[in-house]
């Protein structure tokens, strides 16, 4: 039986999202539940992840998306993972300030989540905003992520599509084949199409990617924007036809499953009167993190 | 009693440091134990790592630092740890061909991790390769990570001095005073300090770091790079003058059985036979992630 809040937010009110989102930040238990009951209840949402790294204008061309995916009158939700502090609060306001004027479209869900931890990747919370952005009936959820290394890796586990940004000047082409990217992406973008040395990275991408298409946008002005938006359509009907989408979100639930069994694990782990004694013993000198681990994986 | 091998580790000898990494890679269970020796005779080391994201030239000053080190008759073991997949070899190749002119340096261990997994952080591998080469001497230990997010913040904890470089290009201002780098770094470095915005940034990171050091590099020249080095041992003398130094150590050893904990969790999970019908359950859609985490969670 769905309480009152779920109903609502299977109805797809913003206002009621919102309250479920605040609860799960807040720890509040019946949050979580209600993040439970309201699985089984989604689903059919396509979810694109957009990885790449800091300066290629993801965010832009995630705003360009956005605009784009509302002129054909679906309905967005957007997961912004930020690595930003508290501190550089300015600076994340000046990044998400782009997406503002979708912030009064009912059509459009927009969630910054900070990667805080020094621990974990991914976080659970990401998995719980998408299952309620999918359950709120969003036809599409972009899901960016800064990413590069892990984070950009991890992306793959966590949505159907996934999208990897690159642009000149953003690092040197050397860098634009690292990272594990050239397995991890659905589609490549090369973003800043009319700077100089976009033509070559997306030939170079080309000449690695063993054909895995390759787009040129320029997401300040909308160009190119359409066209990957198809592409990004094309992939999802590719997936649809054969077995490929009931692969990908099997693959998303296993990534959620183990996701959310090591932070749970991990929040015990802290809280676990054998691990606060080891700390302290570690602190103190008393014993080394190998003996430590080892004590504490037979005591755990 | 420390092991044959491990005596030869201790008097510095490569080959027996390169033998012990290699069994640790090939999960040869005596390797795990050798590390659990080595441990406690480690602790001399000063560790510096290194963040910052990619195209900032970030190896190529990690390889002027080696050379400056070593003509001030430091040892120096280099830890780069590679977001690299094993299809783009090459491309990590074209990064590390740099240190080549220092390969054939007796006083130079350098390791290159790839950062593998779907899951987890800075892998233990790296806690172990740091434990090695501090057991075998080694007088500076550079911890080079593709430090966007959450990598590049975790490696607060596994380092004494965390510099962070940055360079005019490789992303915009705005970019450059995210992923938590105003809080994590004890360094700055602006690097490519010739090329066009490179006192803007410098001028920015100072505005916003509250005194903390920002200095200028031109890693492929090597120019600053003698200052830079100042710096750093500036930073060490100055954690050394109070309890900075245990501080830190302590905060690594923390960090380090956290994450052997984390892993050896992570490893017995996949084989755990109640995780396996689980996951079998998920793939099956007899059950969702949410529940199977929960009886995860209470039957392990």
């Amino acid at each position: 039986m769905p309480s009152p809040l779920s109903k609502r937010i299977l109805k797809g009110e913003a206002a009621a999202a919102a309250r479920l989102m605040r609860d799960l930040d807040d720890g509040v238990p019946a949050a979580a539940a209600e993040v439970r009951h309201l699985y089984p209840r989604a689903g059919r949402a396509h979810v694109v992840g957009i990885a790449g790294p800091p300066g290629c204008g993801k965010s832009t061309l995630v705003d360009a998306l956005v605009a784009v995916l509302r002129k054909e009158g679906c309905s967005v939700g957007v997961v912004a993972v930020d690595p930003s502090s508290p501190l550089s609060g300015g600076a994340v306001l000046g990044d998400r300030i782009r997406m503002q004027r979708h912030a009064s479209d009912p059509k459009v869900f927009i969630r910054s989540l900070a990667s805080r931890g020094s621990l974990g990747g991914l976080s659970r919370s990401v998995f719980d905003t998408v299952t309620v952005m999918d359950a709120m009936g969003k036809d599409v959820i972009l899901l960016e992520t800064a990413g590069v290394g892990q984070d950009g890796v991890k992306i793959a586990g966590a949505a159907h599509t996934v999208l990897v940004v690159e642009a000149p000047g953003a690092g040197d082409e050397i860098q634009a084949l690292k990272a594990g990217i050239l397995e991890v992406g659905d589609l490549y973008v090369v973003n800043k199409r009319s700077q100089r040395g976009a033509q070559r990275l997306a030939r170079t991408l080309r000449e690695n990617l063993g054909g895995k298409p390759v787009l040129l946008t320029e997401a300040l002005t909308g160009q190119g924007v359409n066209e990957l938006l198809r592409a990004i359509e094309l992939h999802r009907r590719s997936l649809q036809r054969g077995s490929g989408w009931e692969v990908r979100s099997g693959a998303m639930a296993r990534t959620a499953f183990l996701e959310l069994v090591e932070t749970g694990f991990r929040e015990s782990l802290l809280g676990n009167p054998l691990c606060k004694k080891l700390l302290s013993d570690i602190a103190a000198r008393r014993s080394d993190p190998y003996s430590a681990a080892r004590r504490a994986l037979r005591g755990l």
